[in-house]
């Protein structure tokens, strides 16, 4: 009865012995082409990026320096099609490449997942061909860097209830007002894809349109954030809105209703599961590295019992939460995923990355307070990771309704 | 690049939408035929389980009278070749009857586990021709039932220190002195695998040897375990050997040294990692289903955000559970897997499982402590699960030690 | 300035130095006197209850044999008035009395806390000075033992929904019919307090009134439940009167509406709050014990870190508890207590019980799941402790709504 | 019996009612004079610290601007007598001040902890008369500041192993030499105090002697630590001594071996004990506040389960971390407490804080990660205060070795 099977198991390299610090084999679950992404974007990170980045965070600095070369890299929107200038990479190798960038800094994968997924993709899923004929191609290179104004002060975890407006003229142009929040990018862009409503009355949302708005259009404004204490590497903005006027040929014709907008999170929550396992990943590397070195009583800390469950305990989480970022990029792949199971994954992957990142950094002693070891910053970024794309809250009742049938974001 | 991945997503079933209670789709994992096996599996527990369970849990008796249609289904030895009449199926497939068997009780998948992984293995792996060919299909079928004499009282997390001995006579026959704890179906076996040192002085337990010893010899005695608080259906016993006499060909030939038997606990505890998720899952489905229909205030308890944040909890980690013990099962099939990836599913599983079922009886409120509902039964049960087969503590210190290559067990 | 204080500890017992197995030296927050009470039912538990009680909980049975002498000790009611027969002792002492009781078994000290504070209390705050001149000496020397029937199978959280009712005739008696859930003594009960509602329009539970209903009555009925995990050496039954006839002076004059019944939870919980106390050191001290005896790996587990490190987080809780008891008590004695201090206690209390019972079991090993260790019978038992006078969500909610003044009981 | 004890209830304040955000009615347990201690402190706090310390956490700057008015204000080492011009409080008090400067910052009450528990209690404790009049009263004033010198790089957990060494000259003067890290105050003091070997061969510490040394010595130098991602308003440095000739009156004459520092070190983790819920009720007390305030979905978030769940959880572990502070104080008061005590107090309130801190700013969502609110800086803050005197871990070392009598820190 089991003939066949014996020849077959799912795996993507089954007879892949697991290499040292891959306990569970997760790289047997993979293509060979697949870890050769994985590896490349990893030698990246670890060339460019950890060289700066305790100082660009320590700064407040978003290493702008790094776009050329990611974009040559293909690693924007690089699970769209190579007829856009894309690297038409799967959704399995976009994940992978998400989690190299987080291992460098949470700041370097938001910058890249607001540009792929939520202004290539918008682009892409719901722009005309002149549209994705003009923006794709040099967006995929970072010559045109966007940003993506959803989030509005008082509507956080509501966006149904934004407050801007853009209002149709006579001659079919458009005029905004409003404001967004928490805009990653956002005075970094030269382009923003705005989300407004386009009628009055509208509790629902179902009259969101999509925008794309240069940022050099009069009345235009982009304000950073002060005084962050998270992310402090990654641009985030005020977006203010004072009568922007905007060609017809500005909207998003294909986007309607705010399902248009909750798409692109689903694409980036999808990105972001991945994220946050770089950022684990990290965080353990360094922790298991300092208690082979750090020796504490006579011996490395590495061989203390307490020590050892915690690495045990970072190294499960990882584990699992790699499982689910890669069975839902199967999925992905195969054209069935639900944003449900995007909410389960970013959801989880967050929250056992924000776990991780404390206990190394707990590990660490009193260097683990410092940006020359990397699991503070990680630790801190993970709190806006934790929060943004939906919070750890509002996933779980996400899943509490997608189970029982019954809505209890109300209370 | 990635033309050939578009087509190939390494799920058993990639195009399958995900069903009702399947939320994050673990059944496009499985094959066809894998599903099928789970399913007939859960049908059989459904109809021959669950009816007897609760009371047999209360009465403190183990169901023998299910013991001939396990066999005759094929859940016995299911993972040995159909040449000694098991059913030959596959790794992920005995996992897949592990997990439902616990779904009825963790006492129904000890037996099958003992059965299985403990006395049909050590007899495959170890045994002569002989042995196999007399053993293996009555075993196979239920007509013979075994059990595995491994821990005694002062060495249940050290079994190097055993202090039962088997000393050889002049003839090459043997006497067997010494007692065991903690074994499962230790009344109800006609055949006991019992490890013994064969030499006085033996500290690494390299002397350690398996026999083969029929209950009914002189001088072995069974005395069952009174006053248990957790797996109440199952056989619990102490074995005492007083003299006992054995032929020469009672010794397992192939057996040599504490890693015979640490082999078998590897196949056990891969079983366990399968069916500590089954129990979860009857948790969990016992407590959603409860949500919906239980109303107060005015609404069922399941569109409350407590609750929903609960429900939410426990599926994450079984989904995870089941992801871990998947791909442990795909790389156990093809041939690559380790002893400590084993310790690293079992010790998880087992974990989730006992918080998942105290979370469902807490969900349940006053009903949560009958047996009329499985929870408390499960939550009970698992503690013993938690602590066997390699308690969780010391699971912790496998991963430690694989992890930073020191060795902590002593402290 | 500071001259005063200099002179003045507030604690109980200033100069007293830490005894061994009191690291942070609660006793010193305690007078000689209240030390003696509790040394002295410490005493009546080991020599008495410790005993029998793994045996009583196998059986499932309570061990009315011991009724006699808690009266004679004055256990039963004991912070009610020496008028009426009762010990007159401190709310502290009556906490500590409770304590120790629950050291013995959860089971235990629900019997006392049913007589003393749920039919005694009831008695001396609402009844008539002949009701309480007839019925509190009996029951305070366990003579007369009472039973609580607040509780209805569909309105575990929320009493005021309840649908027994008494209908007053018009010669003033009453006829009583309904049933109720889960009433600790109910089946060994000669009288039980009875909560109906007397108006047939009646939401709010404002008609809501108390009464004397003698177990002997026609149409009254107790079902002893069946299947019970938890609480089994308690009497746990089901009560259902059929057209139960009372005379008009079986109602408790001063009762009048939700507020009655309220009041006297209120002191069960505060009882109960010390009581899971009592629980978690029975489990933290049996663990202590078996941490320096057991030894593995040629050491007792106790030099363990991993050991060490559960045993300082037991410690750790106990000694919070105690505290927030303690204070407690010492705001009820002073007159100033509230519910919602209560609902703290009470929830707090109870669930770390259920957290150390857990630990201590586990630290135990495979001896952790029999009867002749108590942790597993106390972990069991905090379930129903957890569940019952308001689950642990319910108090969260009382609290919730305690300091943001907002009700989410509905959502 | 219990006639007395009904007049005596061992509160501060036996009939105070709790005031609005004491729901324990914690005060009920302080004196009015405490009490009015306090509250002068917070209002320091309110009006001369929070206004500033938000952005002199960006600007990773101490506001030496303060120190004159917390000299004036009595606050540095308040629970010394007054004939050395301190404000001589009990130790209660103190610790009252401690978790009100906390309130503020970690790195304000760092610096008070580090003026007063390890630069004025040494030199209390163990310094001449000449270096007791000198030093307290302008060290009482902030006239001069004070810094501590024990840890050293890789000696952060065992102090025994020090490498820096004071050689004594044939005329009795000093010769200094070593290096110390994570010095709070250390580029801010006019004097260190500097613990050293004085022997070569001294492996247990038993010649460690404490020494006066003026930061303007010759060969003392003090680096400022970069890239600190916590404790940014807090002054930390390295310190290395190369030859620094000390006279022969530099000695603290009274210091004697580990035991010398290791008292210091008690008295500051007794001040951090009380000054970590200070951390606590900062995020506790913003997050309520926000929860009142912030409107989501038509309603203020405290209306909804999840987070009135999260405010009570921190509710619950901030009243308990002040019975254990205030019990502990009151135990040092009467002269009686422990350093294990102690170990138990910081250990318990400092992780509880930093749960409170990371739950604080999750529920304040993306507001949570600016400096305009203070969530998240204490949470970084309690990070350091986690690892410094005495990592969590050690503690936990502590207590298992004070309940089990045996030592587990070297494994």
């Amino acid at each position: 009865m089991a003939s066949d099977l014996d020849t077959q198991s799912f795996l993507a390299s089954p007879q892949l012995k697991p290499r040292e610090g891959d306990l569970f084999n997760i790289d047997a679950a993979l293509t060979e082409e697949e870890r050769a992404v994985r590896d490349s974007v990893r030698a990246f990170v670890d060339e460019k990026v950890l060289p700066i980045i305790g100082q660009c965070y320590v700064d407040g600095r978003f290493p702008k320096e790094l776009i050329a070369e990611m974009g040559a890299n293909g690693y924007l929107g690089a699970n769209l099609p190579e007829e856009y200038g894309c690297a038409g990479l799967s959704n399995v190798m976009y994940g992978l490449i998400n989690q190299e960038l987080e291992r460098g800094d949470s700041g370097i994968r938001s910058f890249a997942s607001v540009q792929g997924s939520l202004v290539m993709y918008p682009i892409y899923a719901f722009g005309s061909e002149e549209q994705k004929k003009h923006y794709l191609p040099k967006m995929a290179k970072g010559e045109i860097i966007g940003c993506f104004g959803l989030t509005e002060p008082d509507y956080g975890s509501n966006p149904a209830g934004m407050i801007t407006r853009a209002k149709e003229q006579k001659d079919g142009s458009w005029i905004l007002n409003g404001a967004k929040m928490w805009i990653t990018n956002g005075s970094t862009a030269q382009v923003a894809i705005v989300w407004a409503k386009t009628e009055d009355n509208d509790d629902s949302g179902k009259s969101i349109r999509g925008f794309i708005v240069p940022t050099s259009t009069k009345g235009f404004k982009a304000n950073g954030q002060k005084g962050k204490l998270s992310l402090r590497a990654s641009d985030t903005s005020e977006l203010v809105f004072d009568n922007v006027h905007l060609p017809a040929d500005a909207i998003l014709p294909k986007s309607g209703g705010l399902k248009s907008p909750l798409m692109c999170l689903t694409q980036a929550r999808y990105g972001i599961s991945w994220g946050a396992l770089g950022a684990a990943i990290a965080c353990y590397e360094e922790a298991l590295a300092y208690s082979k070195e750090r020796v504490m009583f006579g011996r490395p800390i590495g061989g203390f019992q307490i020590q050892q469950v915690r690495l045990a305990d970072m190294l499960t989480e990882i584990v699992k939460g790699q499982l689910v970022s890669l069975h839902l990029g199967r999925m992905k792949d195969a054209g069935t995923f639900t944003p449900q199971q995007v909410s389960f994954a970013k959801r989880n992957n967050v929250n056992i990355a924000t776990d991780i990142a404390r206990e190394a950094r707990r590990l660490l002693g009193g260097n683990g307070i410092v940006a020359e070891y990397a699991s503070m910053r990680h630790m801190a970024n993970l709190e806006s990771v934790y929060t943004y794309e939906g919070t750890h809250d509002i996933h779980s009742l996400i899943l509490g309704q997608a189970v029982t049938g019954m809505n209890a974001f109300g209370g």
